[in-house]
C-alpha cells in the first residue's frame, strides 16, 4: 500500500514542485483543500493578482485611452497569442487570442469549409464524436448547415470509420472533457488527410497539461481554452491557430472571417465601410477585447511558460501521468467493493490530466461530500466524477489526501445525505 | 465672454457633481488633465478596482471554481442585463450582456432576420447608412449574405427615404460615432414599422449619456457597448436587447442564435448533443464570459445608475446638452479664424454627448498637440477632432480649460511640429 510519505517524498523530488509557488494557495493549504478541478478552472496566479490591478489602475485609470498604445493593450491578443503558441508547437504569428472558444471554433470551422470546398465541392460532411463537448457540436451543425453540409457523429474510438470521400471536415477534442481519452494528433491527423479531409482540433482540456506539436502534426486548425490549464482567470479569452499553409491560402484569398469586425480590418482605424481584412491570424479578431481578462490571461500562461526552465512540457506531461497513475492506483486499492469504475482510459499514454470514476447512483453525492471535506472534483452528468491534477500545482500527497477522502465519504456513506443531493447550478 | 469663473460658478450649481466622486480622477486632476474620451473608453469608478480586486483574489483566488455559484458568476450576464435595461428603457429580462458589440449585432440581425423572412419572404434588403460604424456594415453584409439578403447603404440623412417594400431591416446607429448625430428612435422606428421593416438599434454612443426608451419607442432589437459612457473598462463585455413580441416569437419558434453555445442552452449542465435554445434573451449567450471585465461593467453600469437619486437620466442629459453648447460657442468664439468646422449638428437635439470639428489638414496634429497639453480627445480620419462630455465626471471647467489650451494651440501653430504629426497606431 502507498503511504502518505511516500506520496510526500514523491514531491520532494519532483522537480516541478517549485513551480507550485507561482500561485497562491497557502489559503487553500491552510483550510486543507485540495483542488483537483484545474481541468475547469485553473487556480490564480500570484503574478495576475499584481498584474490586473496595474491595468485597472495604472492603465485604466491614470493611462486611460491612451493605453490601447502605452500600455500596448492593442497588441496584446498578439503578445499572447505567440505566448501560447510556444506550448502548442505553433510557429510565431499562427496563433491569436480572441473570444470564446465556442466563437473561435465557429471561425475556424468556417474557414475550414471554405478551403475544403476550394479543394472539392462533392464533400458534404463535417465528421465530428456524439460525445464531444455540446458547444463543438452545435457550433458544427450551425457552420455545416449554413454551408449546405451536414454534421455526422461518430461512436467514441469510431471517427476514422467514417474517413471516407464524403468528409469534409473531422472536428476533434484532443482530450476528452469526460473521459480525458487523447486522440492521437499525428495519427488522426494523418488518416484524416490521407481520405482528403481537414481536421479541427478543440484543445481546450490538452493545452497546458501536455506536450501539443500542432504544426509538426501537421494539424489545420486548433482552438483551445483560456481558463483551464492556462490558468487564464474565469472566462478568460480563447485562442485560435491555423497551419501556416492555410495563412498562406487566407491571405492570398482574402479569406474574410464570418465575424468581420474593426480590429480584425487590414486598417483598423481607417474606419472604412468595406471590409479588408488583416493579414494572417489577426483576420481572426473581431470587436474590442476585454483587457482586463486578456491581462490575467497572460499570467496564466507565463506560469505554464515556466516549464520551460525545468524540464518543459515533457516534464510536465511526466508528471501529470504520474499523479493521474498514483489516483487511479489508490481509488481502485482504497475504495474498492464501492461500485466505481474507471471512466478514463487506463493506459496513461490514452489519457489527458484528468480522471473520471463512474458510479450507478451516487456520483452527484460523493462529489458535493467531497467538496464539504475540502477535496474539489466536479461532477459531469448522468454519472461521472471527475477530478483534474493540473501538473502545475498538483502534489503527490494532494492525491493521496483526496483519496483518503473519498475512501471515508464511501466508508461513512455520508454521500446519501440529503444535504449532498441538493442540485445547484453549476456542479 | 463666457468666463472660467463662470464655469465653475455652473459646476457649484449642478446636482450632478457629486456623481464625480464616484470616479479616481484625483491624479488626472492633479496632472490637470482633462478626459475628453469617456465616449470611446469611460474613466475608472472607484468601486470597480475594489471590486475587481475582490473577484480575482477571493472569488478566483479562494473561492475558485465554487464562486460559479456562490459568488453568483453563472448570472451575472443577467444580472448586468437587467441593470443597463433600466438605462435604456427596456424591462427585466429582455437584455442580455454577452460577448462584444459585433458578435451581439451579429446574432441580433440574424433573429431580425429570421422574424422578417416568416413574415414576407419577399424583402430582400438590410438598410443601413455608409457612415455608420464600420464594424456594422461589415456585420449587415455577411449577415446579409449569409441569408441572401443584400445591404444597401443610405447617405446620411436620406435613410427614410429608402424604407420601401423590399426592406426587411433597417439597421441604424443611434448616436453617429463620429458626428454625434441623434437618430430618433421614436420616429424612425415608426417610418421604418409602417414600411414593413425591422429596426436594429446600435447604442454604443447613447447608452448612458441620455434617456432611451427602447420599449416605448417600439423598436425591436438593439446592441450595445459596456465601455463607453457605461464605464465598464477597456473592452468590457457588450449587450444585446429584444422586443418583449421578439422574444415570445424566439421562444415560441425556438428560434436558435447562429452562435449556440453550451451558456445558453436550456440545459447549460445536461450535456446533450442536441442544441435546446435556453428561454428569452439567455439564448444569446455562448461560451463562458470574462469574469474579470464582466465584474468591472457591472460597477460602470452602477454609476450611471447612481443618476437615479439626482433626477435621473433627463437631468444627465441636460447637463449633457450644457457641456457640448458651451463647448460649441467656446470653440466658436475664441477659436474663430483657424479653419475649424463644426461637424456636428448646431441644434442639441439632434446631437449626443460628443461634438466634432473638422479641419481640412490639422485635425491630427492639433488632437496631439492637446494630448500634450493633458486635453484628451480623439482624431478621426481623414479630417475630426471629436471630444466626448460624459456627463457624469465632466465639469464644465473642463470645458473651459480644453478650450483655452486649444486657444493656444491654435495661436501658436505649435500642431504643425513633427512631432505631433507622427502617426501611431491608436488616434
Amino acid at each position: 500500500m502507498i503511504t502518505r510519505d511516500a506520496c510526500a517524498a514523491q514531491d520532494a523530488r519532483d522537480p516541478l514542485a517549485p513551480l507550485r509557488r507561482q500561485f497562491d494557495l497557502q489559503d487553500a493549504d491552510a483550510r486543507r483543500i485540495v483542488y483537483l478541478d484545474g481541468n475547469s478552472l485553473g487556480v490564480l496566479p500570484r503574478a495576475a493578482a499584481e498584474r490586473v490591478r496595474t491595468v485597472v489602475e495604472r492603465e485604466w485609470g491614470a493611462g486611460l485611452i491612451r493605453s490601447w498604445n502605452e500600455a500596448g493593450w492593442i497588441t496584446l491578443s498578439q503578445r499572447i497569442g505567440n505566448k501560447i503558441a510556444r506550448l502548442v508547437g505553433a510557429g510565431a504569428d499562427e496563433l491569436i487570442v480572441a473570444d470564446s472558444t465556442s466563437i473561435n471554433l465557429f471561425k475556424a470551422l468556417s474557414a475550414a469549409v471554405a478551403i475544403a470546398k476550394q479543394r472539392s465541392s462533392e464533400r458534404s460532411r463535417i465528421v465530428s464524436e456524439r460525445t464531444s463537448f455540446p458547444t463543438d457540436l452545435y457550433i458544427a451543425d450551425t457552420v455545416a448547415r449554413a454551408h449546405g453540409l451536414e454534421l455526422t457523429l461518430a461512436n467514441d474510438g469510431d471517427v476514422t470509420r467514417h474517413l471516407d470521400d464524403r468528409v469534409a471536415i473531422l472536428l476533434l477534442t484532443h482530450v476528452h472533457y469526460r473521459s480525458g481519452r487523447i486522440h492521437s494528433m499525428r495519427e488522426i491527423t494523418a488518416a484524416a488527410h490521407q481520405a482528403g479531409a481537414l481536421v479541427v482540433w478543440d484543445l481546450s482540456h490538452s493545452a497546458g497539461a501536455m506536450s501539443i506539436t500542432l504544426a509538426a502534426d501537421a494539424a489545420d486548425f486548433a482552438v483551445g481554452c483560456g481558463y483551464k490549464y492556462l490558468n487564464g482567470g474565469p472566462g478568460a479569452p480563447a485562442f485560435v491557430w491555423a497551419h501556416a499553409t492555410h495563412i498562406a491560402w487566407m491571405d492570398r484569398e482574402a479569406w474574410q472571417s464570418p465575424l468581420p469586425g474593426w480590429l480584425g480590418h487590414a486598417d483598423p482605424f481607417g474606419f472604412r465601410p468595406d471590409y479588408q481584412p488583416a493579414p494572417g491570424m489577426l483576420r481572426f479578431l473581431c470587436g474590442t477585447p476585454p483587457i482586463l481578462s486578456l491581462a490575467a490571461l497572460e499570467c496564466g500562461v507565463d506560469t505554464v511558460l515556466a516549464v520551460e526552465g525545468c524540464g518543459g512540457l515533457d516534464a510536465l506531461r511526466q508528471k501529470s501521468v504520474a499523479l493521474t497513475e498514483l489516483f487511479v492506483e489508490l481509488v481502485e486499492s482504497r475504495c474498492a467493493g464501492h461500485d466505481l469504475v474507471l471512466a478514463s482510459p487506463r493506459n496513461p499514454v490514452d489519457r489527458g490530466s484528468h480522471v473520471s470514476f463512474a458510479h450507478p447512483t451516487g456520483g452527484y453525492g460523493m462529489v458535493q461530500a467531497l467538496i464539504a471535506r475540502g477535496i474539489i472534483g466536479d461532477f459531469r452528468s448522468p454519472d461521472i466524477l471527475r477530478f483534474g491534477f493540473a501538473p502545475l500545482y498538483t502534489r503527490f500527497v494532494d492525491v493521496w489526501d483526496a483519496v483518503d477522502q473519498l475512501a471515508q465519504v464511501l466508508e461513512t456513506g455520508e454521500w446519501r445525505d440529503d444535504r449532498f443531493n441538493v442540485r445547484s447550478i453549476v456542479t
